[in-house]
């Protein structure tokens, strides 16, 4: 069994709107050293150990559905846990 | 200057109806290893260096902002940058 934690953001040269629109709030809430915000997506899987290595499901996954590959960029962690008896 | 990635997600006792439909989007694909999805929020925070901690600052942040504290919990974690020159 595996924990997956994968990150989906967008690539740096797409504008973030929501980003910027967060960013705002912070300012308008007197944090002004936030210099930047970026949003992304954040997704947490448990993977149940198979054949195919837990990489090849992860990146099959977001090319697939997590990520827009066009826009967005990810990024993942697996963190392997002990098997339940 | 600091960069800080927080990461928000619902507390395990509350219900992620969009990470169950992600898994049955995931199953509809074939993936049957997935056994569990739950979504979050992902942000980056570029945080200038100033008087206050800057822990102090994210704290504060996503207590009134970034994460709805009765719903969700969040983490984070801070990586120091060098200053530009």
């Amino acid at each position: 069994m595996y924990f997956v934690k994968v990150f989906v953001t967008y690539k740096p040269s797409v504008l973030d709107p929501q980003g910027e629109a967060v960013k705002g709030a912070i300012h308008q809430l007197g944090y002004e050293s936030i210099q930047d915000v970026r949003i992304g997506k954040y997704f947490e899987l448990k993977v149940q150990s198979s054949q195919e290595p837990v990489e090849t499901v992860v990146e099959a996954l977001c090319d697939q559905l997590l990520a827009n590959v066009n826009m967005e960029t990810y990024r993942y962690e697996i963190i392997e846990m002990e098997e339940e008896a």
